[in-house]
């Protein structure tokens, strides 16, 4: 098997250090498409969202099944081809991060059957996690991570600015993050909710709130969620009673 | 070394379960005090919030160093005792939980430094990770962890949410969710921030605004986060550049 891998960022290099010793890769610069193997059996284009249908239709469709890697482009935006379908990775890649690339799950969509198992087979060289999904699923997939990866992590850079002005450092709530992540795998994260917000106390969240006064963006962030957090559960506690 | 454990909740066995072996324990019913060891070394009050000044002011000062565990109660809470404290573990304990306790940060304040010097040594048979914290800095603590684990903690609630209207499980966002947390190792969470907020990517940021179109609570939730992350982005290349 033979695989194109159009770009140079982040996601393409984490691909081809995947595909390594499993099948034959090449490299394709976006622009000029160097490095093109004609007759490929897949070509991968793994460029930013925005670049994904113009690099998409300037590829010769004789360059076997065309796939973007992205989560939030539809099936559709290579349309233009005989073959063509999603190959999406749900990670983040950095520049020195070493995922294990076996655990990633990979989202697979094709224009025809035969396409889509294709796609399923590459990926299952890499991956033990690879499903079907189509361009509605992953459009959910991609806002859930925005909310439990993006914002968690803002959440995180929030702490950790509360923390380093009063002389402390984020790593002190490592552990604490790390068992309020581990508890997910047993409950769900609605279960295991914890803190002032679900218990309703509202002594404490009186005084983060007074705490927060001088930080108008933040305070709003505290209220907002606690005001999340206390809904949810008085749904729950309605759905449980009636 | 003699520990009064006065409480029969998470808290209380968890510690119970940390210093076995390591010291003389007795636990403590925290309405009759029966099984409270007169001239016990320190008797640790690990009852809710709200009990812990009732539960205090009943305690003989007998009972040697009294010190309670909580994050968000202030050091005077107990300030009728002669020598008292504050022992606060930085860790959410489940039923069935079985934490790493040796990594586990332990906050320690004294009513004078011998007491405070008691509390540490007691602290670090159990973890090597003990720190001094005044009751302020152990109210930003508390409030750092509301976000870091509280709040980032509904947002997978929310994902989870998403992802099983569409059919999907939580677990699909796990090994995408570890990368994000391990990321800050190396990297401070500000740096680590990635998604459509961070690149001002207002197409995607409008197509999850219409997806959450019939859950407002939600939509304001991705509205505010996003302009935070936007906000926060900012100003660190104002920074940068100023």
């Amino acid at each position: 098997m033979t695989v194109n891998i159009v770009g140079s960022g982040k996601v393409a290099r984490h691909l081809l250090r995947a595909f390594s010793g499993k099948v034959e890769t090449a490299i394709v610069n976006p622009h000029s498409f160097e490095g093109l193997v004609v007759h490929a059996d897949v070509t991968l284009i793994c460029v930013s969202d925005n670049a994904i249908r113009e690099v998409g239709s300037r590829l010769p469709s004789s360059a076997g099944i065309i796939a973007h890697t992205s989560g939030s482009i539809p099936l559709d935006a290579l349309a233009g081809h005989d073959r063509y379908g999603v190959f999406y990775p749900l990670q983040t890649f950095s520049e020195n991060s070493d995922p294990d690339y076996s655990i990633i799950p990979f989202f697979i969509e094709g224009s025809e059957e035969e396409v889509e198992k294709r796609l399923a087979t590459l990926a299952s060289l890499i991956s033990k996690n690879v499903m079907s999904a189509d361009s509605d699923k992953r459009k959910s997939l991609h806002l859930a991570s925005v909310f439990a990866c993006n914002f968690a992590n803002h959440l995180w850079a929030l702490a950790d600015s509360i923390l380093k002005k009063n002389g402390m450092d984020f790593n002190v709530l490592r552990p604490l993050l790390e068992e309020t992540l581990l508890k997910t795998k047993t409950i769900s994260p609605h279960d295991a909710q914890t803190g002032p917000a679900v218990r309703n106390d509202t002594e404490v969240i009186g005084k983060h709130l007074a705490m927060l006064e001088n930080e108008p963006g933040v305070r709003e962030i505290y209220r907002i969620l606690t005001d999340s957090i206390r809904y949810a559960n008085n749904r729950a506690n309605d759905t449980t009673e009636s």
